[in-house]
């Protein structure tokens, strides 16, 4: 919590140091300013301000808490995908250090199965109908509705999850306790009562530009796929659109009239290969649903080893299994065997379906996936 | 002329037998029925009519002619690539032996420079109105509407040709004397009088469900592009679509609300990769007009106002420059250089790396043709 408020956002120096010599000593070293260069910079400004246990008990008091990666309820396998952008491409990326959370829900089971709905603050009725169609269609399959809570589509797609009582995060990109925007404290309100609101800024921080753009990296990383419903020219979704390319995910964009200057950002990304057009829910979860990649010709599990071959070897070759099965099977705890199925996955060697997991069949098999990022240029 | 009525639309056979032997000996062996198997079925039923004099006299007297591959006015380029089709996939395809045309116009000059436009036959008054609006555009640029004189979006296009003064070519699946649809006589009419109306079967040949389907390939052939504006799902003009593609040629589409039934088959085109997203006339000329060679570029500072246009100035071509620098160069306050950094980055004009901030490469020269039928899928 202190150096979560000492960075105030991502900071791949300091994950490198925790990383290299743990929290408790990270912390010390901040403190003492005991640092290599590198971070002296970032923990400057504010390594003094120390008020941890007062944060605390500011969360405790508004019903909140703090995530940290060593939590149980840490969406591991989510942020798997933050751990492994370059950190020199990406300097607003990486793993937040820690994550201040508002609501009853797991953040690990509400990010299991999710889809980010982003865009235009200006939005128009058609985007609020078509966000509000499909919100309301995936919350009737148990997906959970991931948004940023601003004006426009992200407050449409958030009501119409809250309409159908489907779980739905809100990431901020200030403090959990900060209402931004100030007229939707009350909808951040209902959003902390049934769902969950999220921040890895500590209470109190104001909303600064960059913050958004390093937020939006969450909203896509705790989401299977990014659909922008309207968007401008220049609107912050396709920031949100390049960090689900980023990590890999599906980005998808609903197309209007030529029109609507509220769907120019839409119709650019999908004539510049960036995002896929999509008219409906079927086709945002034809796109988002579990993938279906190739395996391997050679024997899929040389290379393998640690938590990823033991849980590689528990699923059998031709039956699903669900993690909580492998993580008795195995003896791993359930957080581990969830990272390296998202491991497995990232190499094309498991994927889920509604009956689980499973290993994917040889990767002779064409695959008929599309991949926006490859699309069209040539 | 004989032996286009005796065929009555392509025939691959009669093409190879002309290719061998020339026009003459193939019309004697026809009437004589000296011929291989394979053409003897498709010249059975209409060998005997003999009547090319009487269909001479009826052109001229309607103002019309018939254009053989023989003739200056031949588009030949136009039909070099329907004679590499492969005759055995496309049963449909091949070169027409002759085209029977109406109009003051040359056959091979108004073509030079064409947008075929089809579409939904029950057209909205969207699709309507983004036809009349591109093709006025393109009108305005000189070039020539291609289209199949039917309900809807084909209608528009040649009215909306014809109000600009600009040639447009109806195709027709029927013989050029005759008003298909009926109600469009008039429409026909004044296409013939300023346009051209073209059909590769003789006068008198009613309109038939296979013809169309061979007509539609010659309102690709003669084009630069296709470009559908509003189409069903079950729409013709997919089949238009088909044809440009197998010809190489663009396949543009445009999108609408995902709420018409009028806009189904555009989104399915552009989500299944068979056609490129376009919204207005800058970007069908784009695809669809000659290709812009690097050096073409625009300054990319042009549009560029306040804090956003200092910022980007003092960033160097080549090098990198951390926000504190940039801030101490242009006397902005280090939170507007942050600002100015994220709306630039936004824009694609600047981006970050580890060591600071820099000019993103010029897009113009990244800029490539992009194939749609290589789209998406992989």
């Amino acid at each position: 919590m202190y150096l979560s408020r000492v960075v105030a956002g991502p900071c791949a120096a300091l994950s490198a140091l925790i990383e290299a010599v743990g929290v408790v000593e990270a912390a010390r070293a901040v403190r003492e300013c005991a640092l290599p260069q590198a971070l002296r910079g970032p923990t400057r400004a504010r390594r003094e301000i120390d008020c941890a246990e007062r944060d605390l008990t500011a969360m405790e008091r508004m019903g909140g808490r703090v995530v940290t990666p060593d939590d149980p309820e840490w969406p591991a396998w989510r942020m798997l995908g933050l751990s492994r952008l370059d950190s020199g491409r990406d300097q607003d990326g990486g793993v937040p250090l820690v994550l201040w959370v508002r609501g009853p829900r797991s953040l690990l089971e509400a990010s299991e199965r999710a889809l980010a709905v982003v865009g235009a603050r200006c939005s128009t009725p058609y985007g609020d109908q078509v966000t509000a169609d499909i919100v309301s269609d995936l919350a009737a399959q148990g997906w959970t509705i991931v948004s940023g809570a601003a004006y426009g589509i992200d407050a449409m797609a958030h009501r119409a999850a809250l309409a159908a009582r489907t779980p739905t995060i809100a990431v901020l990109a200030c403090g959990v306790d900060r209402p931004y925007p100030a007229e939707h404290e009350r909808l951040l309100a209902e959003i902390a009562d049934i769902g969950l609101v999220v921040s890895e800024y500590a209470p109190g921080v104001t909303a600064r530009k960059h913050q958004f753009l390093a937020r939006n990296r969450l909203i896509a990383g705790l989401a299977d796929g990014v659909l922008v419903v309207e968007a401008g020219l220049r609107s912050g979704a396709r920031n949100t659109v390049k960090w689900a390319r980023r990590l890999g995910r599906p980005a998808l964009a609903v197309p209007g009239s030529v029109n609507s200057a509220a769907s120019i950002g839409c119709h650019r990304m999908i004539r510049d290969g960036e995002a896929l057009l999509v008219t409906r829910s079927e086709e945002v979860i034809e796109e988002t649903g579990p993938l279906s990649l190739p395996g391997t010709t050679t024997d899929p599990q040389d290379g393998l080893t640690g938590d990823d071959a033991t849980v590689y070897a528990a699923l059998p070759k031709s039956e699903p299994r669900q993690p909580a099965e492998l993580s008795t099977h195995t003896g791993l705890p359930l957080p581990a065997v969830r990272a390296s199925l998202v491991s497995l996955e990232l190499a094309e060697l498991v994927a889920n379906s509604e009956n689980g997991w499973h290993r994917t069949p040889s990767k002779r098999f064409a695959s008929s996936r599309r991949e926006p990022g490859h699309a069209r240029r040539i």
